[in-house]
């Protein structure tokens, strides 16, 4: 006989997932017998006390495998050939049913969100891409044709640490940043600032490991952190950015292998964090040995200011990108770090793509002497344009009871919705009347956002702006009333 | 007391390795205490029946981590900070000493290799790239050109399978070769092979998990799942590809994850399996629920014949690139898997990357409908016609005692040495006199290799073959005189 499944409510893991592995092991280990009839949803829902698509998403993933049958009438029942003696690898179960567990929760259907195809006539405030104005793509295709012809850039692998001067020009800016210790040999280009959470993720910590991110935070790091098996402990950010009182607490008794953190307009806020915490932060690091990951995507955009790797270097895995500043297609990113680790983290990257393009690397290389410094400039005035743009449309169309965070000049516009508004059912609502955005869900590695959502306000053309918000506010109107 | 660490002769993990970590736990658990010495490397060597060098660079490791200090006449004595009764993150341990344990051997200073530069005045069999003739780089800069200025390729993320139309393209060009089932959708572009590999290993496998590779193999692949923990069984390779005899005898006893083999024109030794041992391997495959990673960089260029993938499309995970066919810098490549793994697969991809570069996609998408098949066909009759001038000269300049494997057509010439020849010595002697190759070890998950040698006859100028050949040759005669 099979007991329901204890569910840990403070996981990572989400219910639905724990649900399935507790079934997929109870079938595999024979503990429910074959053509055992499961709990009906409703029932496994009420003893469970979640709801009723919770059980519905475990039970269909156990069809999926092929571990349960459902009929109408008959309820959900475990496949006959699955069960034996020897669960693992027993004739007539297949190969995939028997795969490792999988650490996977519900990030990922967000994921696609991010990616989500526009609906014409939609005005979507969902990717975190640039804005098409002002465009990098006539000097960045001159670069591209500069190098497109050299074998040398594309008739060769590369080095796994990446193009020596495109480190070298990547060092520079990270100087004149005031981050004074970084040269080229402590860089190594990434496939995107990806790949860099993904290197962190797998060479600082193991699966059941404890780490700290911000809450909310980048919905693709969480996944990245929940695919790896680690497991987030939440810190608050608010408009100073990261409330690094929280971690200090949260060090007296705990352990974390790192403390991600995006100080620098940090998605979806927006915030910066301020000198003060900074400092603490980098003291705290130092005091208790945890290393920072400082993800910094949008650090170049920001407001003059060293990054966190400046005031505590062999404490910090510092990763960027060009996906904000240039564009996301070219999928190159950077990563810093102490010599300790350089190594490591180089045999990890490594492992996963051998090298990044060199000839977008040296087409990069090429545009950062071409035009790079003056797009970044005309860039940083076009954000915070578009965020007064934003913040006019908001005074005369929403509801004083949004909060909006105050933090400006980045991407993003972070807004709190009154008890009454969840973030879903207003997404539900302004797609109807041609708006769309990203619900806050996905911005918090184990509950929350129900009442957040965050508007890209660089996604979508300038014009639109004030009318896409203005469609936001009558879908608050409608379910107001 | 520290006992000396007991060797395991057949683990994946190297011996430097396995002494570095037994040494470093009992640092850390306080067993070597405060200020001991380590015994004389030449003790330990002797003791162990290693090579000095081993434990040379096992102590090295220590040294960089902070956890023995070397001193001329003192030897290795462990740093007094870091014991204690809590050895992880005692105060004034590094943070970096305390990270969880690395499982990475020797593969990387071979893939160093791999990477190399070129010296003047040296030809360099070694890296497995295209020629340099036929290029395809004409046709491709105008693919580029074509997309580099169009936001949609360049300014968007893409989804993470890839961007659909290479889907297509790639999809109707296996089905040519025979590979009925494959569709757009079963299909996701990867950042390279290696990028497929990666998730192969971490999505269906854990750490300890053994599987069977290909002896010899490619090294890049066993680099991967040797960081990835994963326990190689090797299976010998003939000209008639992998020993499916060995497999089937392996399956008797054993439950590995899944079957590595790169079925046409093998790297390193060109031999393309045939028809009767691709049927029995799908059968064991199938019969033993084991599945089958298809990596086939080479197959477009092989001589016509289905994939495995054909054979067993539910228990086939297909890898290919356009690294090959196209340039390695395109860093572009595919997996095809059935449908019940490929969610899985795909969020692990997601997890690395998040998406294959669209701008790079979208030129190699038009240059698939522009040059493509045109080039690969220059390109398969310029692999024979470097072959024959290889076997000329080396009937010409190398003694009978050395075994040329016959397979030809793809990139590589594997050559066996008389016992009295080791490879890396014939290596020494032959960069003496201006020519390079891979000597044998990287391609062996266990031990082997001194040997064997590899040329990459596609890595030189066609005029270069004979000349590099006559001074491997020489340098042959001065081994044996």
């Amino acid at each position: 006989m099979m007991g329901f499944p204890r569910l840990d409510r403070d996981s990572i893991v989400p219910l639905y997932r724990q649900i399935y592995e507790h079934l997929r092991e109870a079938i595999l280990a024979g503990t429910l017998p074959e053509s055992a009839r499961l709990p009906p949803e409703r029932t496994m829902a009420d003893r469970l006390a979640v709801n009723r698509s919770t059980v519905v998403h475990a039970y269909r993933e156990l069809v999926a495998e092929g571990l349960i049958q459902q009929r109408v009438g008959s309820g959900s029942r475990v496949v006959p050939q699955v069960r034996g003696g020897q669960p693992e690898r027993a004739a007539g179960v297949p190969w995939w049913v028997t795969l490792p567990p999988w650490r996977v929760g519900e990030f990922p259907n967000v994921l696609g969100e991010l990616a989500a195809k526009q609906e014409p006539g939609r005005i979507s405030f969902v990717q975190g891409v640039a804005p098409d104005e002002p465009s990098p793509l006539g000097e960045l295709a001159k670069s591209f044709n500069r190098v497109a012809r050299d074998p040398r850039f594309v008739h060769s692998y590369g080095d796994s640490e990446g193009y020596e001067p495109l480190r070298a020009a990547v060092a520079a800016r990270m100087n004149a940043r005031g981050a004074a210790t970084i040269t080229p040999n402590s860089i190594i280009v990434l496939t995107g600032s990806t790949q860099g959470i993904a290197i962190v993720a797998q060479s600082l910590a193991e699966p059941g490991d404890e780490i700290i991110v911000e809450s909310p935070s980048y919905p693709g790091a969480l996944q990245v952190f929940q695919i790896n098996g680690l497991r987030a402990i939440p810190v608050p950010v608010d408009d100073e950015g990261m409330r690094v009182d929280h971690v200090e607490a949260i060090l007296r008794t705990r352990r974390p292998r790192f403390i991600y953190t995006m100080p620098a307009l940090h998605n979806p806020t927006n915030a910066t964090m301020n000198a003060d915490r900074r400092e603490r932060l980098a003291t705290l690091a130092r005091r208790g040995g945890v290393p920072i990951v400082e993800d910094d995507p949008y650090g170049p955009l920001a407001p003059a200011g060293a990054p966190l790797v400046a005031l505590a270097p062999d404490y910090v895995v510092y990763i960027s990108t060009f996906s904000k500043t240039i564009a996301p297609s070219l999928r190159v990113g950077w990563l810093a770090a102490p010599r300790t680790i350089l190594e490591r983290l180089l045999l990890r990257k490594q492992a996963y793509d051998m090298a990044t393009s060199l000839y977008v690397q040296a087409a990069i290389t090429d545009y950062l002497e071409h035009g790079y410094d003056a797009h970044v400039e005309q860039l940083r005035a076009e954000l915070v344009e578009r965020r007064a743009l934003a913040d006019k449309a908001i005074a005369r169309h929403w509801p004083a009871t949004l909060r909006i965070s105050r933090p400006a000049g980045g991407f993003y516009l972070w807004a709190s919705t009154p008890r009454e508004l969840r973030a879903r059912a207003l997404l539900d609502a302004s797609e109807r009347l041609g708006a769309s955005f990203l619900f806050g869900e996905a911005f918090f590695a184990n509950s929350g956002g129900d009442h957040h959502f965050r508007l890209a306000l660089t996604a979508v053309a300038r014009r639109e702006i004030a009318e896409g918000i203005r469609r936001i506010g009558r879908a608050i109107a409608t379910l107001r009333s």
